[in-house]
């Protein structure tokens, strides 16, 4: 967790409502951190639905090869999240850790451990000892509270600099239903579940299948859009819990994820997911500036992503970005790099809305002084505009600055 | 052009000897810099064979696409190189450009311009007048001479902190043969040519298709094998050329790569490949430290390539060895990244010799403060055993530093 707060942080944080069905407590379990919290405690009514995505790691963490494995129940009654340890690369002995993590927490919530859902982040390859958690869980149970989501989201901070909320509120039928989401992120953030860790709750009554398909579209445009370093998590997890309390309101109950009552929600819960993924690249390590790409003009919407993705991950463009050069010749390399279907002398590029690059060659009308000075700005659009056809995608990134390399070359001793 | 040089420069500079029918010749055009070389002429002589192979971006830079074209005609009478400005991304004054530079180059030379070869780096995007070569390559020509390798090589670089040559003697048929090259790197370095430039030079008597056939061999594990950042730049060039001068003293002319008297020759050419490529390595943007990724164990040599290249190319790894920090977690991240066949129970990872992970957990006998000793070298080779096949591969990379950063955040201003 850093001292100073990215000057991207949002200017202000929502009011969490609320969740009828779910209860929430953290505590200081001594994992790795010392005075701050370091374990959160989700209970969920029974009944809550449960849905998930996952990365796409060859080498995932035991937390996520549990969730996986629970997920197929379809129900969860608590989620544990513990910060400072990922429980990753661990072995026998971190499948044996997530088994008693998850015997604990279901003593403690009276119910069965594979209504038990685990999420872990932090170093890679040390052991955790879930011993810590005995006791830990039990009290936590027992305090559980529907209020304080901030301090939610702090507790499953690493080299977070603030906490990631977002709410939404939303009709589904005639009933109001809320959706709540924390995320945490930083660093090792790159597609093929871009976020480490991001939960989602709502009261609204939809079944196990219906909330996976909505998660899973959910994430493409949002949390999949995200890059900080290209890195990819052995950890990233993104849970969504449904009570189902709001049925008690007379929310209809959802069970196909195209039902047409669900339009609203949906667009609400893309909302929360697309607040959360841009918090993400608000936060990433050492960023001083947000930095949007579109790419239009592609053959496809798949090809779109691609070049885009080449740009937000190159280091060259990132870089430039850091030091305020509106470096376009390094956006034409990306592209180049991207192996997509590119013709140069198509080629337009802006940046802030300025166009500095047209036809596959500087931009006659371009001002260096005017460029130069959007640059300043601590949010940059760059816009490629290929020509070829209407694919067309976004994706957020961040600048690559001397403080990532400050925070990532020493963030393990 | 960096004012100190890298720390993981060569300690010793071989003597370049001089290779008949290739002279080389020097020059202050003013292109960009200012009080350096920036342009280098080599004149061949009649039946010189040229080979190449170049960057496979999407949108290659002016000389790159003149390269391509004239290379079907097999022979070379001259090669210009420009430093200070890539001739890429200028649209049909790059064209234009490229075009006049080859006729004032021909008409100096007095060749066809078909047979003169173009290469130019430095920014991207600025029109490059090559009104400027007049009466400079003139000059040139008349003053060329077989001596001074290592002045051609200062006038290729941009970033580059030394000049990278290299040199081997060996015998073909009964003659002695010599091939000499040069490279020049720094940074947007990546596979699919790795280098941004480099030259071969050799007086052996080898057919324009046995030389492209050697080339397309030879850069598969040399400069295919180095990234720096995975950026890969526009204008990617590397060309070999055969003066064929060592007939006159009995090599027996080669018409095919497999010829079996080739074989001593064909491993010289790998060496001197493999030497530049390594010194572009050493001279990474910002360097400290330079990294060899050695995978075994992966079911193919390709698979063990991705995972390297996956590995080299992580900014999390890359910082952590900036950092000195045997950080094997962040490794075992980007194995899991590179969607190639692993299996994290069967995975070992070692630092410079000292195991620290296997059967996908920390090693028991792991002593830390021996690691983080081992961690200071300013040579640092991670090997990776996968477990599961015969497939071996390994990558030249460099660590990720702050001087990164800067160097990148203000190259163009």
């Amino acid at each position: 967790m850093s001292s100073s707060v990215s000057p991207l942080a949002p200017k202000n944080v929502p009011d969490m409502p609320a969740i009828a069905g779910v209860r929430l407590a953290t505590a200081e379990a001594g994992i790795r951190y010392k005075n701050r919290t370091d374990v959160l405690l989700a209970l969920l009514d029974p009944g809550t639905a449960v849905a998930g995505v996952f990365t796409t790691s060859k080498c995932p963490s035991a937390p996520v090869e549990w969730c996986r494995a629970k997920l197929k129940g379809g129900k969860a009654r608590a989620l544990v999240v513990n910060s400072g340890n990922a429980n990753a690369f661990t072995g026998k002995t971190g499948r044996a850790s997530t088994a008693l993590t998850a015997k604990i927490a279901a003593k403690a919530v009276g119910c069965s451990e594979s209504e038990i859902f685990l999420a872990s982040t932090g170093v890679i390859g040390e052991p955790l000892d879930a011993t810590k958690f005995d006791g830990v869980l039990g009290r936590l149970a027992e305090s559980a509270a529907p209020a304080d989501w901030l301090s939610a989201a702090k507790a499953i901070m690493t080299t977070d600099t603030f906490p990631k909320v977002a709410t939404a509120t939303v009709k589904l039928g005639k009933a109001k239903v809320t959706i709540n989401g924390m995320a945490k992120g930083a660093g090792m953030i790159a597609p093929d579940m871009a976020t480490m860790l991001s939960f989602i709750f709502t009261d609204a009554p939809i079944a196990p299948a219906a909330l996976q398909a909505l998660l899973k579209s959910g994430v493409e445009d949002t949390f999949n859009a995200v890059t900080i370093d290209g890195d990819t998590s052995t950890s990233d997890t993104l849970l969504a819990f449904a009570t189902g309390a709001a049925a008690e309101h007379g929310a209809p109950k959802i069970s196909r994820a195209s039902d047409p009552r669900l339009k609203a929600f949906t667009k609400a819960f893309h909302q929360v997911l697309a607040n959360l993924a841009e918090q993400v690249a608000r936060d990433g390590e050492g960023a001083r500036k947000l930095v949007e790409i579109t790419v239009e003009g592609a053959k496809t919407k798949a090809s779109a992503r691609r070049i885009a993705m080449s740009i937000a991950n190159s280091p060259l463009v990132k870089t430039a970005i850091a030091g305020e050069d509106a470096n376009w010749g390094r956006v034409v390399m990306a592209v180049g790099k991207a192996g997509e279907p590119a013709d140069r002398d198509k080629l337009s590029i802006s940046f802030n809305g300025i166009r500095v690059a047209k036809s596959g060659a500087r931009d006659p009308s371009y001002d260096e002084a005017q460029v130069s000075e959007a640059m300043k700005a601590p949010e940059i659009a760059i816009k490629v505009s290929l020509g070829l056809g209407k694919g067309r995608d976004r994706v957020l990134t961040c600048d690559l600055t001397k403080e990532y390399v400050a925070i990532n070359g020493d963030y393990r001793s």
